[in-house]
Parts: structure tokens; C-alpha cells; sequence
């Protein structure tokens, strides 16, 4: 073997040698999806996301709800608009006949958020048998926000100046010696070596963990609906995200019904309908007369109200 | 548009249509899987199951593990190893990161068994939309069993002669009354037609329905161990047989691991794994010295006794 | 044993015997539930829905928010308060702290959608073991519906005189004839007697199953708002109003949340954003200036036109 | 308002005062578990695990399969002989008739363990929201292990003298230190201080949190045959252990059946089966002569070899 062979791929060699090998196959393929297998999208400092594997199309989603359906489809005309009808009536297991399977790479806290989405299949770096590399999320300045004063949970403005400066040495020292720490305890060089799966209880939630994350796509929309929401915890959006590009690019007629009637659909409540039919009818509705708490009042108005 | 082409395709033709174009992609490919891609295998007299579509192959499975015990796993030399490692020691989502897409065709009492495996995705034919076909599922002569008289839930000898001829005339005679009793309920000729939804209470559950069934592999294993039993109802069994067939053709090292350590398996009790040792040590161990209950006594000696 | 004991009890003794025998317990305990317990709440001719158990109430689903919440949650006064916000967010893991456990009685059809509802635990009669009853749903006249004109899944108006009558007749002779075949081919008497795995084929699945069904409070909501909807088929619609008002006394907040929040809400699309704050402001919004389809806006003035 | 009566309770105080109002139930009871309500288990050197609430008995696991089996279980004679039949054939649908819902204080590193245990309810405390207290695991000094030498996931022997206090002083004084800094950063004094939800990131997973975890028995014994194993980590076995002496109490005939036919029970291979009746026959086989690989005959030999 020459050096040259043996020198290790750089990760973008190995992108490029596993997309260098199209196969002929007899499945649903999705050409805008191919264009993104194995591609790592990077997504805050360190971390990224990739797709490894897809299955189904536009078409996987169709095909499955005319089994359901079987005479009874002849009527719609064409697929965006039965997919549109599926996903305007919560009929959600022909999504479920579509299933993706990413690699991702993310700090442990975000992990945490993420793996309470339990309905999907995960395999996980294991710290118990493997060690962790040095590898943390630092954010950049104009993502160190303060506590928000409204809201228990969330941020409010971006810290300043030698508030942002401190946090940041903080972080980073505490980070490096915490890995310090790390490597001196399983060193075995003049000692035993503390076990794996001890001496990692010892790594803040930033550093970084990877996993293989697979799950079917109305489950993906789920996850979706809430981590690329505003309200997500801006970490997890990004991730969130940058799924959505790929999915968008994936099922493009899913993806537009997904936008239209989860991303930027309301909710209206029995008393909030009532409300609106009443200001239709030119009635001026105030919290005091609508029979709405302050705090369902508040959210109705930050969609509904003049402003 | 001349007659041929108006003329609707044979099952035969779709088929071989929808095996002809093969196209690129660069995802895993199972060439075992691929060969029987669309092709319906039959099973019983109007039943069948084809694959649709799938993700992964043996490899994925080796490489989901790798991500999780990272360095760990590079003393396994090869990835028939591994994954008999894994199935040994119930390491289950690596084997979650393969999927299955199945087009099922089983009568409804088939149906209601299968679907008791809940961790799968479903589209069902629904005749609440749609008319369901005259097909009902008329058991062969050999395969008329008597109730068992040693187990209620079970199958003993096959009827003889008049008796079974009895049970075929009354199977067939009720079937195509009750389908008779549908048609002329929901026809709209010369009167309103009753609701499909309505209608199709009159048919009995051995009347044909078909879905789309989706599963992880290790999900289709646990189904698989159940229903590929001698003790599952024939009538399931012959669907899981058949669907045996193609995942050794999909994934050869893991159905080899299956075979061994699922299908093969023997379970022990604390007091089955001693009366064992004891054997092995000379003792003569019988029930009344083993500890266990009659019925557990017999199942262990079904296996492990002289007979 | 004397005549009296011999004789077994009606199951409005067995009803008013477990109901006659309260124990002392530490866990939350519902007085609304309590007076439920046991009592069969009859549905449709033959069926009915009761609770055998239940765990948590109102202040069960608080008391998994503060958890999460911690000190966070100071300011929010009450429960009642805490679980509307907690719907209206649709944070769901608190309501999965409830759990109830019911023994329905339901025709095999109703059953087949009952059961697609994944996210439960469920114990099913067992007809390979055990012999049906002849206990048939036969519809009364009000709801032998035909077929609806306008949906391909639906009912339209009520069928009228002889054609009712004839249905009717239908369907009790198909059903006893089924039966009467049931009964002659697991007959052990001069023959071997079919299996009864084997027999249970010829039943039309208008005949009564019964089952165990075990569901958290989230799971059971999302049951609910499907099949409680006037969408839903009238058969199985009736089944979730009896549940609905069961859960009304278990839970009287969430319930209250649940009626404002999704059976009495409106889900809006982007476009259906858009178009609402046209007409706010004044506009007139049309179909052809709404940027929705045909189908979309239809549904959309079935809401929000003037009726 | 007196002095005594605005002191906040203790945690013994707390639980005496929960457990000192029984209210009256119709449903079932277990008086074992009744004994353990609300009382904190100590688990580690700051956790604990309670049982908040329960549902069903050994009772209600055979009632439950009494609906499934109907007058085919009248020959089974009692409830215990019944469950372990149940449980010796993997009829798991039973065991899920019964509910458990826990309290859990468990540092981050054990709670990202038990979390991959899918089909399980979980609220757990949230960092978003509120603020950690300064409580972190730290291993007493008996379970400071070294690395495994033989086995990449595991430990081996216990460090020694200098090596365990350098490990007992880096992980005190960096989980102090973590601490200290995420004080600092949240601190509005004289800053804006940092968003909780980022703050936190600095925190090392011997941290504790905590959480209310509901399941159902099944899948509770699913989750302690794993991690009360003895290849579980120490620091989630120690969960498992207490949760398994709260279920011997709770539902014991399903616990002995537990014990003997899961915990003491042993899987044999197909090829496993073949060896063990050669060497009953009397015939010497080895590794040679097995078809085993090495690792599977290593394992075969740890149970059946001349210990």
C-alpha cells in the first residue's frame, strides 16, 4: 500500500467517492434528494446534517392513499391536490408511507430536546464504549441573548459588549477543562484509567454527540411544526431548518402543504371563531366580551388585532 | 386512441411496466432485494404480497452500529459478525434502520390478526370510499382442520370426506349470498342504495381486503417470530413464509441471524437452565423434582425429554 | 350449594356487587369517575362502553407541568388556567400522565377502526379460542342511510319504506343463516367439528367482538376529536360520545379545554389567514381572488360564509 | 399567619402529609404498592425514585386475558398459575393492562440512557424554564472503576488510592466550577444575564434532574430486564434494583414469573439447542465441533461450561 493510499479520506473525499457510485434500482427515486445524499449540511460550529438514506416520492404519498381510497380517487385530477387534500384533513398515513434517515451531528443539549420525539429510530455514539472528541458549541455573539423578562422560557436581547465577552471566555474555558479533566482521567499512561462511561459525566451538555436518526415523514412534519416554530430554542431550529430545505426539495408538493397548512395555519379556538364572526359582522369585540382569559386574549390579538 | 391501447394492463404487464425502468440513485441497493421488487408472490387462493419499496441493506445495519460504538467495534472483523453479535445480544436499532414497504391482499380475518403488530404504518382499502371485489378465501380440502381437542387454540386432524364437503358447500353458499345480500343493498338502480359504509357489515371476514404495510426490520423480525410460528393460525403463517423468502433475499446476514437466534431459539426459565445443568451433571431430574408446574414440565421435555 | 348460589349473577348484580365494595387508597382519585365505574353505558343494540379503571385527574396533569415547569409556574393561579394553556400550546406529555381503561362491546366492523388507533393497549375476545355469541348489529330504521351523492365516504339521506324494510330483512336473515352455519360447522355432535379459527371466517362483521381498551388522556383526546366529529360513521360516533362524557366527569378541565381548544376549533391555512384579514379589513374575498382551490374554498365558506 | 405554619415542609413532612389522607375507590387496589406511595426510595447520593400513582394488579392482568381468552381459560385454576403461563409464552398484551407512574431524581448522563426506553410518558424538568440546583452525582469511591480490559462497554477493576482521589478532586471541582460559572452567567446583578436555556450548556450530565416517568408493566419489565442486568451501567441499575423491589410488591405473581423467565432465564440458539442435547447424548462437543464462532462459544461456555 502507498501513502497515498493510506492517508484517511478528508470528509469532503469521502462525500465525494460515496456519491461517485450511482446504482440502477427499480424503486421511486427522488431527484431532489439524490442531489443531497451523503452531502454533510453544516448547521452551528461544529455540527451538520446529512441525509444517508430516503425512501418514496410525491407519488409514494399518492399512490398509498388511492389504496385507501380505490374508486373513490378517480375524481381528483392530479396529485398536488390530493396530497393538498390528505394534509388539510389530518389524513396522515400516507405520509407515513415516506421515510428518511439522517446523520447529524449536535450538541448533547440539543440531542436532549431532539430524542423526546419518541416515534423514530435512532442509533447514537455511545460514550460508554468510545471517547468523545474535543468538540464544543460555543455560540457566536449575536446568539447570546439574555433571559427574557416576558416569557419564563426564551430569550430576550442579545448581551452586550463585556457581558457577551465574559460568557464566551466562560464557556470556553470551562469547556477545555472539562475535557482536560477527561482525557486525565481515562489516560492509561502511569495509571488504570477511569472506565468510559464514568469520566464522561464530567463533559457539559455542549459538547458534541452524533446519532443516525430515521423516521417517516408525517412524523418528520411533526418535529418540524415545533422545532423550526419560532418558539424552539434557536439551536434546534437550525437543525429544523436545515431539514426543511432538504425536505422541501424531497417531496415539494408535501412540503408546500406542509407550509401552507401547518407552518403558517392558526388555530382557532370555539371562542376565538365566535369572536371573528362577530368583528366580520362589524361587532367591536374586546377581551372584556369575549369570554377569553388575559393570557388567550393576548395570543388572539398577536394574530387578529390591528397591530 | 386505437383498442390496444384502451385495453387495461394484466396484473402480468404492470408488473413487467413497472419493472423495466430502472433508474440511478446512489442509496444503498439490495440486489437480492431488487429482483423481487413489484413482483406479487401468491399466497392462498386469491392473496399475495409484494414489495413496493425498501431502505437499506445489510451494510446499513453494520454502519448504524458503527456510529454508535465508534472505535469500539474495529476489533469486529466483518459485517456477518457483527450483526449476529447484535441480533445475539438483542442490539435492536441498528436493525430499525432498514424499512420494508409491502402490497398485501388477505382476507379480513387474516387482517385482523396482522394488525394487532402496531408499530407499523398502514394504508388499508376502504369501503367506506369504495365497492370491495366478489373474492372470498375458500380453504382447500387439506387444509379443514378440526378444533384441536388437546388445545383450544388450535387446529387438530383434517375433516374427512362429507364433513369437509359440507364445510366448502356452506363456506361458498354464505359467501356469495352475503355478497348477493351487498350488491343488492348498495345498487342504485331502481332505488337509493344503501351506504357502502353500511353495506359491507352484511360480508364475512373471509372477504379480501389489501393495504400498504410499512415496518423496520426489527419490527417485521418480532412479527415475523410470531406469525412464522407452527403455533400462528395457518392462514397468517403462509403470509409471513412468504415474506421470509424475501428478506433473505434483502438482508442475508440478518435473516441468517434471525434464523438462528429467533426462529431457532430456545428460552429457558431460571428452572429450565437448572433441571439442564443437573442433566448434564448425571441426575435424573423429573417433574416432581424440577420445580416446575406440569404444564411447564411438558413444554421442557417436548424439548429437551428423550422422545 | 343451594339454587339460589348456583344461579349466575345478571350483570346488573355483577355490576352493583363490584360497585359495593369501596377500599382505601392514597392515589388522586376522581369522584366523577368514581360513580362510573363498573356501570355498562349501553351503545347501539347490543354493545356498550364501561370503565374498569382509571389513573390520575385534573390535578395529576398539573401536578407532571410543574415538574417540567418548576418554579416557572408560580404565576399561573390555577389549574384550570394551567391546563387551558397547556391545550391551547398543545404541550401534551402532561396529559399523557392520565390513563383509562375501558371494556367495550362493539361489532367487528366498528372494531377494524377502532384499532387503527396505534397508540393503546388492547385485549380482544379471542374467537380461535372461544365461540361467538349470535349477537348482530342490525341498524334501526333512522339510520339505514344511502349512499351520499356529494362524498364518496358518507351517508345521504335516510332510506324510505319498502327499500328500508328490505335491507333490514337482508340483513337479519345473512346474519342468522351465517350463524346457523357457525354453529353447524363447529358442531361436535356425529362429526369432528371445524376449527374455530376456521368457522369464525363465514361471520359478516356486523356481529359483536368485545375487548379491553387502555389509553393515556393525550391519546384518548386525539380518538375523540376524530371520532366524535359528525365525519366520523354514525357507529362508531356513538361510542365516542359515551366515552366523551365519561372523560367530561373524570377530568372536567381538560374535558372543558379539549370541547374549546379541538372539538369546537378551526384549524386556518396560510391562505385562510390571509383571506380572514382581507375581510377584516374590509375586502372582498371571492374564490377566485382567495388563492385557493375550489375544494379549499368551499370548506373555507362552509366556516366563514354567510350562512 | 404563624411562624410554623409558613416554614416550608420537609421532604418527610411532604410525604407524611400525602400518605395521611386515604380516600375511598372502586378500583383495584394493591395493598403492597399502597405502602410505597409517594415515598421517596434514595437512589445514588442525591436521587430517589417514588411512586406517584398505579393502575391494576396481578387481578387485572388476568381479568384482562380472561376477555381474550374467554371459556378457553376455564381450565387454568388460578391467577398465578395463569400469569406465568402468560408470561412463559410472551402473551405481553395483558401486562400492559397495568400502569406505573414514577418520580424519578436521576443525574443527565443516567436520564439519556433511559430515555432511548421509547414507549414510556415522560415529563421532566426543564432547564428552558428554571434553574438547576447545584446537586451533581459523585461516586463514592467503591465505584470508581477503570476501563474494562476485555470489554470495550464496561468496567473493570476498582481504581486504587491516589488514582480514585485524583478522579474524587477533578470531578468535585469541576462540577463546582461548572456551577459557579452558570451562577455567574444567569446572575441579573449588574448584567443581563444570560438565557436560562443557554446557561445551562455548561453544566457537566452528573448534574441531577428530574422527572414523572409512566409506563406500563410490560414494557417496565422491559426496560428492567435491561438495565437491572448486570452488563447495565451500576449508576441506572441502582434505578432498576429499587423500581424492582416497588414491583415485587405491586403485582408479585407477575414479578416471580418476571424473575424466572426473564431475569434468571437463559436464550439458547438454534445451534446452542444442538450442542446441549450432543453433550446430554454424551457425545464431548468443543468449539471445534460447535459451529459456533469463538465470541458466541465464549458466551455458550460462561453458562454451560464446568464453571
Amino acid at each position: 500500500m502507498n501513502d497515498q493510499a493510506s492517508r484517511p479520506m478528508t470528509p469532503e473525499e469521502e462525500i465525494a467517492e460515496m456519491r461517485s457510485h450511482p446504482r440502477p434500482t427499480l424503486r421511486a427515486v427522488s431527484e431532489g434528494m439524490e442531489k443531497h445524499l451523503y452531502t454533510a449540511q453544516p448547521v452551528l460550529d461544529h455540527g451538520f446534517v446529512r441525509v444517508i438514506d430516503y425512501m418514496g416520492d410525491d407519488a409514494a404519498i399518492t399512490q398509498a392513499a388511492r389504496v385507501s381510497y380505490g374508486k373513490g380517487t378517480k375524481s381528483v385530477q392530479n396529485d398536488e391536490g390530493l396530497i393538498r387534500y390528505l394534509m388539510r384533513h389530518w389524513h396522515s398515513t400516507p405520509f407515513e408511507m415516506c421515510e428518511i434517515k439522517l446523520h447529524v451531528k449536535l450538541p448533547v443539549f440539543v440531542a436532549r430536546q431532539w430524542i423526546r420525539h419518541r416515534t423514530a429510530n435512532v442509533n447514537e455514539y455511545s460514550a460508554r464504549y468510545s471517547i468523545l472528541d474535543r468538540e464544543f458549541y460555543i455560540p457566536p455573539a449575536e446568539h447570546l441573548a439574555a433571559q427574557s423578562v416576558v416569557n419564563n422560557q426564551g430569550r430576550g436581547d442579545v448581551l452586550e459588549g463585556e457581558e457577551a465577552a465574559r460568557v464566551l471566555e466562560i464557556l470556553k474555558r470551562d469547556s477545555n477543562q472539562a475535557y482536560d479533566s477527561y482525557e486525565a482521567m481515562i489516560s492509561q499512561d502511569g495509571q488504570a484509567g477511569l472506565a468510559r462511561e464514568l469520566a464522561r459525566m464530567n463533559l457539559p451538555t455542549n459538547i458534541y454527540t452524533q446519532w443516525y436518526w430515521k423516521v417517516d415523514l408525517h412524523n418528520l412534519f411533526h418535529f418540524l411544526r415545533l422545532r423550526a416554530d419560532p418558539h424552539a430554542q434557536y439551536e434546534i431550529r437550525v437543525y429544523a431548518d436545515a431539514i426543511c430545505e432538504m425536505v422541501r426539495d424531497w417531496v415539494p408538493f408535501a412540503y408546500g402543504a406542509f407550509e401552507d397548512y401547518r407552518m403558517g395555519a392558526q388555530q382557532l379556538s370555539g371562542k376565538g371563531v365566535e369572536c371573528l364572526k362577530r368583528r366580520l359582522a362589524g361587532e367591536v369585540v374586546t377581551q372584556e366580551n369575549s369570554g377569553m382569559s388575559k393570557g388567550e386574549w393576548r395570543e388572539f390579538e398577536a394574530v387578529w388585532g390591528d397591530a
